[in-house]
């Protein structure tokens, strides 16, 4: 076989890969939307079945011969050319796939359909001692799973390459601990008054919804080729060429809630509606990290969402759809409301600001976990004093405090810190767009929007997994990540 | 291997491969009710992974000689346990799937998507010729199926084996063509008066959902294994245990629309909610037939949901939900309404006397094209001819004449007699529990739904493919299955 036919084959192998990855995401999304509670016991097998499928796929024993064997006559060609960015995400892969032995794989899936039973129970009956021997099998289990990718060595690393490649925890020390101590200065100086409850009143939840189609829409977010459901932990799920869906929950006392939910997963959305579809089911057609996606839908949420110019133009339709809540209420004390600052327990009802120390601590205390230097029992204190350090919070009970998040009961180790890279990301990109975009602090109309969606889908979207996220960053801003943007942009706003 | 282990293995296999089928049936589902209009292309490509899958599964190369031997093995046991009945259907599935080469079975998979958008086109341009070469080119490959499946005949019974196993066209003609007369007579005698217009008006389509919901769960649907959606062309999804899913359509100015069409797929998710869970995947755990199956959906929409001794329990609370349309409307004249028989054009908006003499002619059209007596340009013709015969009523256009079905252009020859056959069983079936369980003229309240519902489960439901359609029937009833019984229904309720 030529190299052209050998490539073709292997291109036909992962795409079909794929293609049952992007049923089980289908299947995924019907889980968290649509399907009858007594539905669950046939899904786990349908799950099982698929991952099962997909395992055997990107792991069959032919493919190592043949990755390597292309990648040795490909090596003339340029790195940032198809045939080697595919080849170098594929060996990825495969060779993270082949060095975690089968027996650990299965290990790990059974312990965490029972582990994250035991958390939500462990959640509603408050009671942290139901979770903690689950927590250390799983930690025990990851542990095992760093060590053989890392060759013996349990480092976190290993771990966050998996959501962000190239990360290191030394590098993201360097950024968050400094970054920390700039975002408490920054709490501190925010008004304390409560500024949020003007827009308090009573949303019906339809009118909500088409209200954040039609904000959504106006976005670029393209129906045609999505949709938008209710759930109860909103997410984005990108199934493939033309179905993405997005979800988000309403709170009938608050449309911003709902709104905002929208936006960060309709920015999710205009990722993967942005990739390129003549590469589906290829590297160079899928989405390059977990904090680049996260750059995405922050983007749209806080640094278009929440802006002043943006509202300008959005305002008048809310006014129009919530008269009796909003006619009364001008768009300065509403552009305020949605950007309360208050600290919270809960991560994911946090402000632009705190968000991002819930985020640092969890980081610290995952590394912590992991190197054992912090022990399971442990967890719960360790976590209140860190909220008490930060946020000045002390949580009532565990159900507010280290068992809210479902991350850890599904294994992912690693998985926080690419939320705050995320918002890094969004800030430099965001410098970089309003020095070469009509965008200014004047105007964000549709025709910038449709400018800004344009950019990124040049530089980002479309790109797919051509660099390594560090090199995208570079490429797209002409530097490294740096934290300074995003400080930047938290002091202009809230400290004006 | 001894002969558990050996059973073991085959159970494991083809439980695994009915898994991969739910998925498909899930994405079938979604495809129906929920899926944007661009997820089309990547459906196509995931409907294809899965039955490809799905087929070399059952098709398995070893599967021949463990069955075999197996069915050697196990020759001592009654015919009726679970291992010969599951070795039956296995077999029969495996015999089928290995007769017909894989080169047809991908032409065939092949034309069904083109001949499905021709037909889309014709209707829509309401014009024959742009679907008669698709047409021809179908039957061909059916006829050289039934070829494969006949050892070189093509006969219409290897066909309608398929879908009824075990019927045959010599007992369906001697059934079907008296039948004819009878119902022809029938009709003649319905009153030509206007009965249904009393209850036109405005029914909210939320308020029509609620209602529906009510009354499928009073006749026992579970929603909480089920969910109800609008859709096109309603269907009923048993995907497997704990989640069947049932759709209808509401039509604004008559609430009875879209009640009987969840009544119609309720009474089939009561069949799928009924199969024994243990025996998820197995023959012994599925329903046995397309007939038996249709006598399910229209036992409960139309010999339970059009009874007037139903309708004393319901339409108070219907005149609740809809005062304004219902209050002075008494039951006597909603029954004669929601029971008009009236010839139309269209086979799924017929009444209960004139379905019957829809499916009659299609099953005389489609016999004779398979077997080249009646050539595909005249078809048309054929169509109108046969409508005026037995309905009285010329089609104005093909798309409300032979164009209106998505049967043909989905390969489907031999299933439309099961419609019939479904009026037939359901008759027979409700004949025998009127003189076992508590229901009679006067009453049908949610006890006796109750008392109806477990002689079907345990008399049907749990049988799974226990039996053949026509042993089935003998056993439940004491005869094999005569017309008779659904004349007399017909007599009573229209010739009063």
């Amino acid at each position: 076989m030529d190299l052209e036919s050998k490539y073709l084959k292997l291109k036909e192998h992962f795409k079909n890969a794929r293609v049952i990855e992007s049923c089980a995401e289908l299947l995924g999304w019907d889980e968290r939307t649509k399907m009858p509670a007594g539905g669950a016991d046939l899904r786990a097998l349908q799950n099982t079945a698929l991952s099962k499928l997909h395992h055997e796929l990107v792991t069959d024993s032919w493919l190592g011969d043949a990755l390597h064997e292309l990648a040795a006559e490909s090596s003339n060609f340029p790195p940032d050319s198809d045939i080697c960015v595919n080849l170098r995400e594929w060996l990825r892969v495969f060779t993270r796939a082949n060095k975690i032995p089968v027996s650990l794989v299965e290990e790990l899936s059974k312990t965490l359909v029972y582990s994250q039973q035991a958390w939500q129970d462990a959640r509603s009956q408050n009671n942290f001692s139901l979770f903690e021997t689950w927590l250390e099998k799983i930690i025990n289990l990851k542990r095992q799973e760093a060590k053989c990718l890392a060759n013996g060595h349990a480092s976190y690393d290993a771990l966050l390459d998996d959501y962000e490649p190239g990360a290191t925890s030394l590098e993201l020390d360097s950024i968050f601990y400094p970054l920390k101590d700039s975002i408490i200065k920054v709490l501190n100086s925010c008004s304390k008054e409560n500024q949020r409850s003007v827009i308090l009143g009573n949303y019906p939840e339809q009118r909500q919804k088409i209200f954040s189609e039609i904000v959504a829409g106006y976005c670029g977010f393209d129906f045609n080729a999505g949709r938008l459901d209710t759930t109860a932990h909103p997410f984005c799920c990108g199934i493939g060429p033309g179905d993405c869906r997005i979800t988000t929950r309403f709170n009938p006392a608050d449309f911003s809630t709902g709104l905002f939910g929208v936006l960060h997963e309709a920015g999710h959305g205009l990722y993967e509606q942005g990739l390129d579809p003549d590469h589906f089911g290829l590297p160079t057609g899928t989405a390059v990290s977990l904090g680049i996606h996260e750059s995405q839908s922050r983007l749209l949420e806080n640094q278009v969402g929440r802006s002043l110019e943006f509202w300008r133009f959005i305002y008048p339709l809310a006014v129009k759809f919530f008269p009796a809540q909003l006619a009364n209420i001008p768009l300065q004390d509403f552009h305020k409301a949605i950007n309360q600052v208050q600290p919270g327990f809960i991560r994911v009802d946090a402000d632009e600001v705190t968000y991002n120390l819930h985020i640092v601590f969890r980081y610290e205390l995952e590394k912590d976990l992991l190197s054992k230097k912090l022990s399971i029992k442990d967890l719960p204190g360790a976590w209140n004093t860190k909220m008490e350090a930060y946020l000045g919070l002390t949580p009532k009970n565990d159900a507010m405090g280290c068992l809210q998040d479902i991350h850890w009961s599904a294994g992912l180790f690693g998985y926080f810190p690419t939320y705050l890279l995320g918002n890094l990301y969004a800030a430099q990109f965001v410098a970089k767009a309003k020095k070469v975009i009509g965008w200014n602090n004047n105007a964000l109309n549709v025709d910038i929007l449709f400018e800004l969606r344009q950019w990124l889908k040049k530089n980002i979207h479309i790109q797919g997994k051509r660099f390594l996220p560090g090199k995208l960053c570079e490429n797209i801003t002409g530097e490294k990540l740096d934290k300074k943007y995003f400080e930047q942009y938290l002091f202009q706003k809230f400290n004006p």
